[in-house]
């Protein structure tokens, strides 16, 4: 006998788990509409070369799931979408499409990790990305269109945080403040990125391994630098400022929960300019959600021309985790509206109820019960299982009257009635 | 450089193209929810097993994706859906989830082919299977199924056409016509398989490679029984018989485009009764569409019970040429319905039309202009380019007096509102 369970680290969404699905896709897609962007998917499969050239080493060492196929070509399953639609819109930008591109796509993605809490080998991510906009207003309208997304799940600004950053700016900071060099910089910031999960003396140790000792104090003073602090400094080049452009902009059209975090890294692979990450706010169990940034440098991988890019992309596992530990998550029923019911052994009635559910359709969800010999109890019973709020019985003695006699299974009430009509708004009110 | 082609064989979904396999996928959707389906999805990645198990050969030894991953398990990108489905379903029948289970399932799959027209490597099939239907009123679903998605679609009976025919009741007729043995009927199914493709002298010396020379008249006289000829056959077995069943329903619930085909075979894998193919009756282009039947053997591959199933699987390739070719494929226009421009370098009106864009996505798709410096001739240009249907310009007259001024850019008409509902009501009319 083969096994009914799936492949280690991923997903089989039964009816139940597809409502879910739909419902946050359904969300994501309604929002990102609404603000005028286009949707777009690239495939499953990619070259290999695509993920080497620009994707982290973690990811491409470790988790990348890479084959030859049978002519030799090395290919890889898509592991992030960012490459992707950077070769997708590089290819409409050569083709003279007018810029900005705005785009989204709701698609999965395959890692090959250790599987645990909110993490699996597969997850779907909404990508939403814009390119060709050079000013903080595209940082500006992600940070809107996220926060129109968590409205509509029913997210207040209490329930997560925006913790912001620019590469730009922390390069310059610790040039300016704590005179290190670009090697320097870079040990910084790795040491930085771990910051969250180790202790001060492992984070110190880290640093000392690499820093002059005279500038450890000042990368301090770097790192302890507030937005106001910020604010005070003179000559602060443009897109080391664009980080301040952006905090007031999203404070006057009434992004609160916005913060300044000068820890923030987020690998060091594509970002080139503001940086953010989300973070769920549930009591204990304050957990990074996703993040986005600008990545101006990437499409010139592709052709001779440097587009500004800005983009994020929120995975459905931790938004999952996140509206369940809000108590946000809907109440599911069934979608089916009505059973027509076949009455036993009668081929006339049979008939009959495949006429009728034919009809409703047009209007309502319909099953029609299929098996002509079995007794009505049971299919009422089926109904009920199902969760299925109403059936429909047509027997002979109905036949004959030309009458539908439909049950509310919840109500147990019943009424017959002559026209499909009353039936649809019996059904529907 | 990269290039900024896909892996061959594979398509790229750019903003144009997903229109329409959106549209294509929720009429799928919205008809076998219509007939109270249920939706699910199985994952990408499958163990290797599951396909060799039970797919045919010519997948498995020469179209399958598979590979180790980096534990050594083998694993298999999904060529089709059965296996997957049965695989879940076996799970839900071993939980006593109630019988029938309808399931539909719009997912991709892969498989290493030589691309060519109505080929690639990778595409989408809609799933619809029924678990635990004995009756043949199961096919007759999938067949009034089948046809509501066709009506939805625009298409008339005319456009195309159902070949039926019964993998029992072939077997049953070659042994009691043509007293062939057990091989032999697999020796004659297997050149009937390919005689469309084939010239009649090569399809003769197929059959007398492998059958006695006294029986191939009695072969042929099989092959060429009509239906009324099959009517008169006196004590055919319940499950031939089924074939004259489901053709005697189909007629009476309007099925009319149906016919008996005692050639078709639809490879010799999982079906076990009643099988189909679709045939697209585009003139000098008659080509097979997709098919489905009867697989009551599968799901005992993973549970030790027989559960009856039918199923039938249209795919998007196939499809798309057919819409195509009947001119049946909509006018797909921009989904955005308003561009809010921003009034070059005025910071004031930047922030007035994010405020409006926010307050209108409400009701309508709203792109807001990002870049505040760009001349509004140009931004005009950019929504026609884009065919977005009206713009909306707030400079600081307007802002003084409170105003939008609306342009619909198809009729050059603009005019001045006070109110944004009125603005929600001019682009809604």
């Amino acid at each position: 006998m083969l096994s009914t369970q799936p492949y280690k680290g991923v997903r089989d969404f039964f009816p139940d788990d597809i409502k879910v699905r739909n419902y946050i896709f359904d969300t994501w897609r309604k929002v990102c509409l609404s603000f005028g962007y286009e949707e777009y998917d690239g495939p499953f499969l990619e070259p290999f070369e695509l993920f080497s050239a620009k994707t982290g080493d973690e990811i491409v060492n470790n988790q990348l799931y890479s084959f030859e196929d049978k002519s030799g070509r090395k290919v890889a399953i898509r592991p992030e979408m960012t490459p992707t639609v950077s070769r997708m819109a590089a290819e409409k930008i050569r083709m003279q499409t007018p810029l900005p591109l705005k785009w989204f796509s709701i698609a999965d993605f395959y890692r090959y990790e250790k599987p645990q809490k909110g993490r699996g080998r597969e997850f779907y991510q909404l990508n939403v990305d814009i390119f060709g906009e050079e000013s903080v207003n595209a940082e500006l309208e992600i940070l809107l269109l996220n926060k129109g997304i968590m409205e509509k799940f029913g997210a207040t600004d209490k329930m997560y945080e925006v913790r912001f950053n620019n590469r730009f700016l922390m390069n310059y900071l610790y040039e300016r403040i704590a005179s290190l060099t670009v090697p320097e910089i870079k040990a910084v910031q790795k040491a930085v990125d771990k910051k969250a999960k180790i202790s001060n003396s492992e984070f110190e140790s880290l640093l000392e391994k690499d820093i002059d000792k005279s500038k450890i104090k000042k990368v301090h003073e770097v790192l302890n630098l507030t937005i106001s602090d910020i604010k005070k400094l003179k000559d602060l080049p443009d897109k080391a400022s664009n980080l301040l452009k952006l905090m007031e902009m999203a404070q006057k059209v009434g992004i609160k929960n916005i913060i300044y975090d000068p820890a923030l890294v987020r690998g060091l692979d594509y970002y080139d300019g503001n940086v953010f990450e989300q973070y769920d706010l549930t009591k204990g169990n304050n957990r990074s959600m996703f993040g986005g940034g600008r990545y101006d440098g990437l499409i010139s991988l592709f052709i001779d021309k440097k587009v500004p890019a800005v983009g994020f992309a929120p995975g459905d596992i931790t938004l999952m985790e996140f509206l369940k530990s809000w108590n946000l998550l809907p109440e599911t029923g069934s979608l089916v509206n009505l059973l027509v019911t076949v009455f036993p052994g009668n081929k006339a009635c049979l008939e009959k109820s495949l006429e009728v559910s034919e009809k409703l359709r047009e209007y309502i969800n319909v099953e029609t019960y299929l098996n002509p010999d079995m007794e009505l109890t049971k299919q009422l019973k089926y109904a009920d299982r199902k969760s299925i709020p109403f059936v429909l019985i047509i027997g002979p003695d109905e036949l004959a009257k030309e009458l539908l006699l439909i049950k509310n299974l919840k109500t147990e009430e019943q009424s017959k009635m002559k026209s499909l009509q009353d039936v649809v708004k019996l059904i529907k009110s």
